[in-house]
């Protein structure tokens, strides 16, 4: 049993990662950190988990996670709080898988740009792996610090990756049309994720300006081999879970969709986590689970590729730990399947 | 046409009025009031008036208010702000309609009791009559002050007038099983309203603790000339409106549902907004609208009353209007149907 | 008054229309038919009126609708129905909105192409206006026969005409996608609208196949003067009303966000229901009005459009409204605001 | 690894079941029995299972099962077909769990009074065990036929169970007000199911006539020993999963909540599924869980007791696993939790 510690318990994803390593046969929690005043229960803060796990929360404290023996500590905190927090582990020989936004851009200026704040440890930027299992997933099992992939680029990468990859679509006229349940704002009260607000509402926000393009363009160039845009348009769907994304782009030469299709299966053929389906996909058939669905079709001569997942588990806390696996040599699908 | 003033804009309550009054033949809104810093405009607090409203918020002044000619004001104040910024209004001669709960129950040893604070405008709490029209009609046509009733109050009020003003029932083992949208805690974002909390979750709230449990029994008591006394279980439904409440009484003797229907019939029969029907209502039924239907059905010898509104419209600001109807000579129904 | 008939009265639009009629000044609800066995009574079919309306649903028989002096009639029959339904009143003097398919595409080859059968009413086909307002307002005013607009069409219509009208983007390569509330598929229960389906889940449909393209087509050549394509993907989102739809198109030179708010705000200085704003708008804002909401931003050189409606009110029972304002002679806006 | 088949498994409940035993260790599924045409693989019914059940649907054949060696048979088929296809299994010697209520009421005067027909297999009804493991455990172990309990029956049940097996109550007054998610009436399209119908509404039906209201008298008879009756109300509301069951009863002397708390865990003890909490519980604390949560409240001397469950698991496919385990000597808890 490998001695885990969660960093930042009171959220949602410390709680869908504390479900899922619950059930896993080799991790064990054995400490969940959180700035909550008096030391509340786990189980306080999240009442699904009553009766399942005895921990109360603790002050984050490297040398306490080190006397216990943890080998892998999941960081939940928020972008900003993570590189500050994450160092003091890493230099004690605990690994981590960082589900913020700190160590996904390794150009520290692009974080700047778009983070609003330079860069300060800039040694584990430069060796952090970003962690989509099926593009990195050879250098994820060998990384101390693994940057866990955004939700909304987890759908758009692998969305395009196929086409991305082949060199088979225009680079610079690439749309991703995104939409989200409200999960993905976090769990901290806002007017904007307040009930009567967003309930029975869809809307768009951060048009043109939200974090998770520089990541998505970053990943996509590494495949093209050359730079690659995105017009990146997020919005809120009044669900609890879900992204789905629905995705445009211009071929070079025309494709039949049996030709699509044949091309993303052999693409993903050793991804137990992409399905590749003909149907068109829901948000429902992958909610609660670490699926990725990806269906592509052809309009007018565009591809259509409409890939969902559910955001808290395959978005972050479920492909947290297939990074978890790869990294301690299980089987990817423990745990998740 | 009767000038207007709303106190404390930003709610949900404050949203609703504006938009009947809007629709209102004889009144115009000239003043919104409310503490939000830089004087927004109205539609920016809320969007849905883009274009329909061209007010900003302004701080409460009551000599301001008073210069513009105001004739009336409907407070949407929070409870205890009430009590504080309403005299000066009623002191120069504007009446109010107040949707907070300061002035509902006649007993400043119940309100304190239930408010934790002592009520310091005894003056007015004396004069002020309890804004439920179909019971304090007459009342209201003249009164100065106006304490509009509770959302849940009006269902179990009218929900059991029948029986309790004929006599018909026991009058301490009263059971009131509640349901409401969540836009009945109003605009301030909390966790418990926060959307990934309360979507797709029932719950139930303040069992037996929740202070609309005097309001109900204060008019119960004042149609039955005795005691009355409810159990008051309120609950959380994952919807943006509607109260739906189930209500348990024992009758003295027994009685079909014929007789029930005629009997409540009867008793509603000058009520427009109250309808009394054979088919089991749903609050879709009266959603955006000033209705509040009643079906009454016999288990077991029990009577089992079903009555619901919109708690935002019959429940605050539908009868807010109905009531300054009735205080202005309009016919009680304009702007409302 | 105007003495109005509804033809099909148990569908979601029928039900919109009544209650915007029943506040309308000058019209009033005289007939509404239905095939539903038994002749039920309108508020049977429709809890929500019941004490608003008193008519009995009754087959449709246009020598009835005659006798009674029906000078316009609302058609809300599916498509296909419509066609075989309304010249007998056509031929009677009635003048009729129709809200069904049926009239909307002036080509019947197209229609048949879509609908996949044969337009049998040629004649009528031939002398329909297409009934948007902001659009085709001079031709409705004097029409017999207005086909009232589709819901998706209207926000991709509006939100691209100053665009398109100009000529200030690539004709050939406008992405609509559109995501709707479940209402828009109408009354009739199927596995696709099961609430446990379609709850808490986002999906695609008929990508690349909705009737809605040629319709949308249409009206942006009828603009352009030329042909125009767009690739239509429509999508279903949980919850009851809304459309939004987020439109990309391609300038034919850079503009900046101010120049196109200008743009859009000249184009509709006439329109009282299109709201050009500069903040991102959500379905909420317009729910239960004939708003359509529309902001534009600038995207990497792209256009993004972000349009939004109810679907019922403004995508169909408003805007049939509306156009009976615009053919009867009153302000456009009457019961509409 | 038990060969399983699970019998009519196009619905919410086997979709449940399947999830559940795909993690089991010692079961295996073999078959899923359908009715629908063309043999569609299961996962074409249940998207949600694509690439993880390879099966096809197949029409029930009891010899056909008996030559696959399966040992267990979920039966997920509607009350009445139950009692006609379950015989022949049980004559070969496989062992049922049957969901449906078939077999739930002991006296088959009561099943044709609640289900309107007489019932013909009485044989098996004789020896059918009510599978509600924390009162009937031991009968279950050994039984060939158990009767999954109701999804409603068990918070009623369970949340009573203290009190009537302790003689604390009075018997022919208590009063179980629910509410349930949508699920719960199944996967079959109808009007009342419709999202844009249920949607943001909460209503009751079967007000005193709900099925369930026997079978929880049944098994409160049995704890009580003499006669008990229910006054039960049902209700719908806006959600895909979760039963609130709120229970009001009347002690025979005051009981503190502490009192009730210490007899509630004591009573529970050995139930590692039902967690007595002295929190007030949502829904969502236990959705897509075997949880059952039960708090204990005394209001004006009456007590309260509230308890919720999600009506999926706990309510049908859970509770059949935990029967299932009990019925072939596995922990309770197998992939349970």
């Amino acid at each position: 049993m490998i001695p885990i510690a969660i960093l930042g318990g009171s959220g949602y994803t410390a709680l869908e990662l504390m479900k899922i390593l619950l059930h896993h046969p080799h991790a064990r929690i054995v400490a969940v950190t959180s700035r909550q005043d008096g030391a509340p229960a786990v189980a306080e803060l999240h009442p699904s988990l009553l009766g399942r796990i005895d921990l109360r929360c603790e002050p984050l404290d490297a040398d306490e996670l080190e006397r216990r023996g943890v080998k892998c500590a999941f960081g939940c905190l928020p972008h900003g709080a993570s590189r500050e927090a994450l160092p003091p582990l890493l230099e004690r020989g605990i690994r981590v898988i960082d589900l913020s936004a700190d160590y996904r851009l390794r150009d520290p200026n692009v974080y700047a740009q778009w983070y609003g704040e330079s860069h300060d440890d800039l040694v584990h930027l430069a060796e952090a792996v970003y962690g989509l299992p099926e593009l990195y997933g050879d250098d994820i099992a060998s990384a101390r610090l693994v940057a866990n992939p955004g939700c909304y680029p987890q759908t758009a990468i692998l969305g395009l990756a196929p086409l991305v990859a082949g060199k088979h679509i225009e680079l610079k006229s690439i749309i991703v049309d995104s939409k989200s349940g409200v999960s993905g704002a976090g769990r901290t009260p806002k007017l904007g994720t307040h009930f009567p607000e967003c309930n029975e509402s869809f809307s768009a926000y951060n048009v043109g300006k939200h974090r998770h393009t520089p990541e998505i363009e970053q990943a996509l160039t590494d495949l093209a081999g050359e730079p690659v845009e995105v017009i990146f348009t997020p919005h809120l769907a009044p669900m609890d879970r879900g992204i789905f994304s629905t995705i445009y782009a211009v071929p070079w030469r025309a494709f039949s969709e049996e030709q699509l299709l044949e091309m993303y299966r052999a693409y993903f053929v050793n991804a137990p986590f992409v399905r590749v389906r003909t149907t068109l996909p829901a948000t429902k058939d992958v909610a609660h689970t670490n699926f990725l669905d990806i269906c592509v079709r052809v309009v007018r001569g565009r591809i259509v590729v409409l890939a969902c997942e559910d955001n808290l588990i395959r978005g972050a806390s479920g492909v947290a730990v297939q990074n978890f696996n790869r990294m301690f040599g299980f089987d990817e699908k423990t745990a998740l399947l």
